[in-house]
């Protein structure tokens, strides 16, 4: 088999270590060699902000931060750093904080230092988005990807135990989908592996100790490289279905991946033969669907989608939507029987290796 | 264990495909807006070169290509540069090809694209390299790192079967090394382990077959994740040795690397559990050490460093050279006793497995 691929690798410094945020920033502010600097943090985050930032000179200080970035927040922002002669953004805190340095980066070309404390992984991309008239407008520009993004799994403690499973899994759903995604090709594919290994090994350190350092690492620098697979890859049958299940059916963004992904692994795996045995060596387990499930055993995921209002009669309509989106490259091909079979059985939560 | 390291990835697009060099070529010319370009090819590669861009007006043909890229042939190529206004550079060749275009490309800026046409990795890197008066100067510089890299396996079919191997297993030397190299992370460590995937799944098809495009397109793609790895991670204990062992003893580059590697792999790796298991990962088998020898088996590797003018006289003295140059983060701790043992060893072609 010919190997053919276009794989773009995105130019980015990374910084991680526990502790050690304070003292990264101000080597990427010497570094960068910033006079005037932007922090951007919303109010709840500000608190970690001003430790992170405690040996930086800060020019102006920004908390005005909005979910999915409004335009009116982005031009108040972007008027904030041109009249302080802003020469460094410096974002902490998650998608939302991230999301908004980006704006601000894409009219005016200022560099950010991104030190997220979700595992959002917004700092590891160059899409920006922004929120007009309740309509999201995103794009691709490589002047929004952050130059450094300093991770610190310190400041990801405060972050609860759910939330934290749950935003592993989702990028758990990242790395896996990554493998058959449109863009799939052997460098995402390597990553990706990688990040099913450190998640895998982090997130269950989690659930036994919500102060696990080590684990909280390990759930971190996973979710960054999820972050880096996905963006490379982009969305496979994974996403696909999660989509039209989050938007046509109100299902919860987070639960619904995590319950969905098994099935999808399983419909597809048998077809997939090399994305089922790097999953599976990532995992460290004979099969992909067997260290998934392991996974999902030790950190207790959601089961069924029937527990977040799915019904047995959305099937049909989620059926009809999603065969409209199925990438054409997807291993397996996906028609409204087994389509209805896949969802039918996350519905129920039924064995996933049935639908092998 | 607490997760601390800093990883800079170089960003660049690469554009991999058996027979689609031209193709991808005149896309790339077409993305970047290229109207002068420069297509630099030594001699013996003129005729591949032009065959690379029969679909690229190029406004300056250049073949003055000299290894080691001395300043006198650089300054020259720049002329032919800034006397053409040309805006793109493109490289079709090994190691002096893509490093004369680097040194146009630092004092000019004009990007590159590069096409290689050997495994050498050059194009993978900011690293530069010019001779004055004999003496080699190198230098890191972002404007060096080529654009695009074209990969095309088709180019490297008339890379002889050993010099393939002999170049394969330098790459095999740049990964394994890498694991403990001064600047190891876990990024390069999985960039390292793709590679060493790659390589040994090539390097035997090559061997079995030299015009199989399978092996060719794995054993390409491998050296280029090498030389990705090897660029971010620094030189180890490994490169170490056999910078001595060329540099004073005169010894061949690529078999001596081919022939130290298991013995520095078996001394390193009871003190380095997680490359170990990276390694053997990759390999597909229950230890590194055994899939590395298979590999060696397999493609007839060189046996020992005797059969190429080394001597059990000549051991002191590169044991005395190479202690000075021992990385200090090096898992083992290194010894006059216990690197004598290793080149003894290594001198005689014993079983690197006694080293343990």
């Amino acid at each position: 088999m010919s190997l053919s691929f276009e794989h773009v690798t995105l130019g980015q410094r990374v910084r991680f270590g526990s502790g050690q945020a304070a003292g990264h920033l101000s080597a990427e502010a010497e570094r960068l060699n910033a006079h005037n600097v932007m922090v951007i943090a919303g109010e709840r985050e500000m608190f970690i902000a001003e430790q992170v930032a405690a040996s930086v000179e800060v020019a102006v200080w920004h908390s005005d931060v909005v979910m999915h970035v409004p335009i009116e927040t982005a031009e108040n922002a972007r008027q904030v750093a041109l009249e302080n002669d802003v020469d460094l953004l410096v974002s902490v805190g998650g998608g939302s904080t991230t999301g908004l340095a980006k704006a601000i980066a894409l009219t005016t070309g200022i560099p950010i230092v991104a030190v997220p404390t979700t595992y959002a992984g917004s700092e590891a991309t160059d899409v920006w988005g922004l929120t007009e008239a309740k309509r999201k407008t995103t794009g691709v520009d490589a002047k929004v990807l952050p130059t450094t993004v300093i991770y610190d799994s310190e400041l990801t403690l405060s972050l609860p135990v759910e939330m934290s499973v749950a935003s592993g899994l989702n990028g758990m759903a990242h790395c896996i989908d990554s493998l058959w995604a449109p863009k799939a090709d052997p460098i995402n594919a390597a990553l990706a592996g990688e990040g099913i290994r450190a998640l895998s090994q982090g997130l269950p350190k989690i659930v036994a100790d919500s102060q696990s350092i080590d684990g909280r690492d390990e759930a971190l620098y996973g979710a960054y490289l999820s972050a880096v697979a996905f963006a490379s890859a982009g969305s496979g049958l994974h996403h696909k279905i999660c989509h039209v299940l989050g938007g046509t059916f109100n299902l919860p963004h987070a639960q619904t991946h995590a319950t969905v992904l098994p099935y999808v692994l399983a419909f597809n795996a048998p077809h997939a033969p090399e994305a089922e045995q790097r999953a599976a060596t990532a995992f460290g387990t004979d099969t992909a669907l067997e260290g998934l499930q392991q996974l999902r055993a030790q950190v207790d995921a959601p089961q069924r989608l029937s527990d977040y209002g799915f019904t047995a009669e959305n099937i049909p309509q989620a059926v009809e939507i999603v065969l409209e989106k199925i990438p054409a490259n997807n291993p397996r091909e996906v028609t409204e029987d087994n389509l209805t079979q896949l969802l039918t059985a996350a519905l129920n939560g039924d064995d996933p290796a049935t639908l092998n």
